[in-house]
């Protein structure tokens, strides 16, 4: 075996550790027994543990050395593998051991501590181990290096290529843009009843639909499942075994259907990944900006259209009597109903951008020093009155909502706007295909999804992101899109 | 860290990888997605091979030869440790890595070549796998070494401390009686109305019964759960994670409440074993035989028995309604029905033993070399027309049922009947606790299970089978309970 081959082996050996952990992980949110938690814990350590041992162990690293100095008869893909395990081995390297522990130990403690403090809206309780947060977040971004501040080191983990500065620029055009659509659209929404789709839907029948539309936008179920959890996600435990889940509210069967449109195409994302690279970075997404961009895309501008609902809505009619007295336009209007919300995750398509501009300020801010831990309440709040003309009742729906901060990650909020911009420039590129257009006009998405296919999904890691949107595109990153999408949906 | 907690720490490490192991066993056969089949290979085999080398490495060797160098401050418990890894490891020692590859080759394509000789019922498409399947077997025996005869040897594997002229002792004396206990409960049954409990029982109910029903005999499902599987089992993903499964018969509700006592014994033993001692033998069940007592205590002596639908029929007839009509005496009376089957797992209580009987026979045969492989459907026709007055239509229905001798499992079969054993002298020994004996009598099965608890599952593999049989009822194994059991429910 050359060390290139020797390389790949190692790293498939990481992957069936990391799948085996994700298997262990998805029992765990699925069906796992309460009285599992504490011995699937250790399990789940005992496996990462190897992992990390692995990929960060000096046969690692001697066989990068040797693959790397025998490049000659290597293909554009494998010089891709290089170059992302160089990036993340070198990253990796920078961050000692004993700060790699202290950050886990923290990150515990402070999960429990937020998911107190929310309960009982006091940020007080969190604070203490938020500022620890921040400060080995600061420490870790010393460690890597970054060209303008702290943010970059952090924003990299989560979007290879990104830049503060260039998403700032970008948030900074896009803010009063989406201030002002967001007020068209919620103003516009009052005189819309919210009642209308209210009903009862059983769960079974929900499933059914829901499994008829995967199936019909081409999510594969003999290499996939969906089952029920608390917190709807996409996880993948082999090259063919992609698990979504979804929750189901009984009187409103869009909340399942929706969830399982973003998760399918998260789900469409990874089948769609070239299967024989499973576990190098040519069969690895990405990143989480492009991947939310494949969620975003199937869920708002697909199913959330009018082509769709045309074909969707008899069959939805058959399966719930309820919805036969109900018009086409009336449906649609109730699913574009906008109105805003101080929570992140129950907000619409028209408002959602503007929770994560916030939380981006803000990150930054800390990182940079410029706010601190304890101002970051009454900062929550100017800000959230600034763009949203109203003041959050209380910490637990104001910065005490999220989980990310209490886990470490920040750095990781700026890439669900990414998404959206990416959803929307890719949209509106594949729609310059003919076959794809012709297709989305009958509903029928499976040109749309082949176009994906070909220019997202077989890329795996091999383009950074901002290249996989130009090769794809034709145009760098541009937030024209996405607007003309708002726009078109809530303004007019 | 002495060398016997050092030990300790590696059992542990091991267990943890064998526990991953079974979760990634229990989701393929549960939920896991048809396309993902090749790969979870992979991720189980890695595990096992992981598991494999540190069960068999030099460190645990070494551990283990110090540790036997300093058993002054040991407790029994411990002690019975050493004992149990010393007896593993020098088994595991006296197999050559290759011959356990060579095995594993052979028994893949023999369990592909069984499935398809079952289904076409052709004896020779299975027999020259069954050949090597032998061979392997003799050469395992004589390399483990044996006292009488090799199958001594195999049956050491799944039953501690049995012996193969013991059992044929003992089977030959069950022999006729087992022959005229089976001829009278099938006769006797022929003016048994086979149907009257035949009905529409939705699944989702049986699901509410049978959870009930377990967790009134003690299984605890904050510790475990039940799913839906085509065969039937238990396995034990963790100190507090017991898993079992049943099938469901839509006409007939009582096919998955007996499959789930009967895996719930399991359960309940799994769950009753010291659960600080994971992983060490300590904490894990003893043998196949002790097991399955378990299994067939609280399927056949608890849950078939008067006192037990005196209480639950009631229940069940207010989920099944069809059931209201029914009286308690011709409840008891279809669920005692007994008819000859040509199929083992199809078998009832009074005529399931024969089954076991016969195979035990003809593997004896086969291994000490009086049997060759192309006359055992010749054989198995023979002995089964001898047992049942029926020639079994065809080898399908004959010889090429089971799947354990694809598997290599030969010895394995008489577990089922030294559990039937077992079980009722368990049972009658349990009874002369008189806390036992008026639980009992009101259906209140607690001072039972504890009584279980403290004599068998708190032993974990402290005590050989012998031993524990021996010790929990005040007497060795005695078929006298077992034979009084079957006449008083299948003669009187």
């Amino acid at each position: 075996m050359t060390p290139y081959e020797s390389l790949c082996s190692l790293a498939r050996e990481i992957a069936l550790l990391g799948s085996t952990a994700s298997v262990l992980g998805w029992d765990q949110e699925t069906f796992m027994p309460p009285g599992a938690l504490n011995y699937r814990a250790q399990q789940l350590s005992s496996l990462s543990a190897k992992a990390h041992a692995l990929a960060t162990g000096r046969r690692f690293a001697s066989l990068l050395e040797k693959a790397e100095a025998q490049t000659d008869s290597l293909t554009p893909t494998q010089m891709a593998n290089l170059r992302e395990w160089r990036y993340e081995r070198d990253r990796a390297a920078r961050i000692p051991t004993a700060l790699v522990a202290e950050e886990s130990d923290v990150t515990t403690h402070a999960k429990h501590a937020w998911a107190e403090a929310r309960k009982r809206s006091d940020y007080s309780l969190f604070a203490g181990h938020f500022a620890k947060i921040v400060q080995i977040a600061r420490r870790k971004a010393t460690l890597w290096g970054f060209k303008d501040e702290p943010f970059d080191a952090l924003l990299l983990g989560y979007e290879r290529g990104a830049t503060t500065r260039a998403i700032a620029e970008l948030f900074g055009k896009l803010k009063p843009k989406l201030v002002s659509i967001a007020k068209q659209a919620t103003e516009r929404s009052r005189s819309i009843h919210a009642g209308i789709l209210r009903g009862n839907y059983p769960i079974a029948k929900q499933q059914q639909l829901n499994q008829e539309i995967a199936e019909s936008i081409g999510f594969d179920f003999q290499s996939g499942r969906i089952d029920t959890t608390t917190h709807p996600f996409c996880t993948t435990l082999g090259p063919n075994d992609v698990r979504l889940t979804t929750r189901y509210d009984q009187a409103d069967f869009t909340s399942s259907l929706f969830g399982v449109l973003h998760e399918a195409g998260h789900g469409l994302y990874e089948q769609g990944l070239p299967n024989p690279d499973f576990g190098l970075p040519s069969g690895t997404a990405v990143s989480l900006g492009i991947h939310e961009s494949q969620s975003r895309l199937w869920e708002n501008h697909v199913g959330r259209s009018e082509v769709f609902w045309e074909k969707w809505l008899p069959r939805a009619a058959q399966l719930f009597p309820n919805l036969r007295k109900i018009e086409l336009a009336d449906f649609l209007q109730a699913i574009h109903r906008s109105e805003f919300s101080f929570i992140r995750v129950e907000a619409d398509e028209a408002t959602y951008d503007m929770h994560i501009l916030l939380r981006f300020e803000l990150e930054r801010s800390l990182l940079n020093g410029s706010l601190e831990i304890d101002s970051v309440p009454t900062a929550w709040n100017k800000a959230f009155t600034e763009l949203f003309g109203k003041n959050p009742p209380n910490d637990a729906n104001g910065c005490l909502q999220d989980i990310h901060w209490s886990m470490g990650g920040l750095g990781y909020f700026a890439t669900y706007t990414l998404g959206n911009l990416n959803a929307a420039q890719l949209f509106q590129a594949a729609q310059k295909d003919k076959s794809v257009t012709s297709g989305i006009k009958a509903a029928n998405y499976q040109p749309l999804l082949q176009w994906l296919r070909k220019r997202v999904h077989a890329k795996g890691s091999t383009l950074l992101p901002a290249e996989l949107i130009t090769e794809a595109t034709g145009n760098p990153l541009d937030p024209a899109p996405y607007l003309a999408h708002l726009r078109n949906r809530f303004t007019r």
